[in-house]
């Protein structure tokens, strides 16, 4: 899994009737040491997840393991939402330190 | 899955079975921005996609979760026609807007 | 998918038993605009590719959707030899104006 | 599959429910002349490994095949605690003699 | 699949009941002109490769499609030993030709 943040979302109308009814998140990347890099994914949401809300996705094969996304044409899911994490013995977020 | 524009397609006569009848999509990928990566992906199109239109791709396994490319050797769908995306609260594209 | 120009093949005597018959084909990755780009990819061919022709190669768990390649440890299969492709409306490459 | 170091870890109350009591590791990756590298992935862990330990995680649906995480939206498993490899003949890293 | 050498092996007692006995090899990627590339990927042996050997290694799902490797967390799979491979109608690597 890859830690992102969640920027936006997708709006589409015509899409395969799989994916009808499910959120399509907008998730800039980042690194470990919580620094956003250039780098995005569209992926479907399985548990709640909202703008600004640092999350943990799942890609390929293994973003089909919920039951939002099972037998659905989608490569990445969010499939949970950081509360904190550390490297190195120090702590890097918190969300509860957060706006 | 990530934001890409049909800019062209791919003619193949001599190609497997599977593939007979399937549109070969040229995407070429974009950032959560909008700019165009000097990057491409064929895909299968699973939505009537077209020429201009943004889209959303997914990719390996996922490919083969539409009715169109079940069990076919495709790892790329085109499988929503994106109306619009935002992030960060602004809206970056809104496809009334275009052309 | 990408495109990819038939530059070379590999002997292997000493292979996965599931292997033995397959054509391995070193496939070099041309850019949607058919610049030859420097990577790679070798790749069991399902359609009779030869040296010279460009073709179309799926990777993972999608390359073993051909009969050759079904239940194989094979993560690459070229499934299409390309006619042509066109990119905004210009034809970028024509298999019959070639040598 | 992949060198890492285990950096640290990632708490998350709000995921998915087949990942509840699953622990999240932050895997450095180090090349194979166990120089870090600034890429990181988050695994889910399933060898006891802690703070530390140089490991091997498997990635995809590979990174299901384990007991702890079969059928579970993870694409990224450790699945191994590394004593000691060499390259060249030479020894790169032996844990005995670490710290 | 991939070209690449095997530079060494990795040691491990504490790791996925179902790697037991499988023999981990590190290998160094080597592009298709046979230059080694600052890459390397720990894989499963399925071929009897060993120091020295130039191989063709499959990732993802696919290298779990040897009787050694099914089932099991293992993202990379050495399932031949090359012999020889041309490039352009020149031999770049010759077997017998080595040490």
């Amino acid at each position: 899994m890859l830690i992102g943040k969640i920027v936006g979302s997708v709006v589409s109308t015509q899409k395969d009737e799989k994916l009808v009814d499910r959120k399509l998140l907008v998730v800039q990347i980042h690194d470990h040491k919580n620094a956003p890099k250039d780098q995005y994914v569209v992926a479907v949401d399985s548990v709640g997840a909202g703008a600004g809300d640092m999350v943990l996705y799942a890609s390929g094969s293994s973003a089909r393991q919920t039951t939002l996304t099972d037998g659905r044409p989608c490569d990445a899911v969010v499939m949970a939402i950081v509360d904190s994490w550390d490297v190195g013995g120090d702590n890097v977020y918190e969300k509860w330190n957060e706006g």
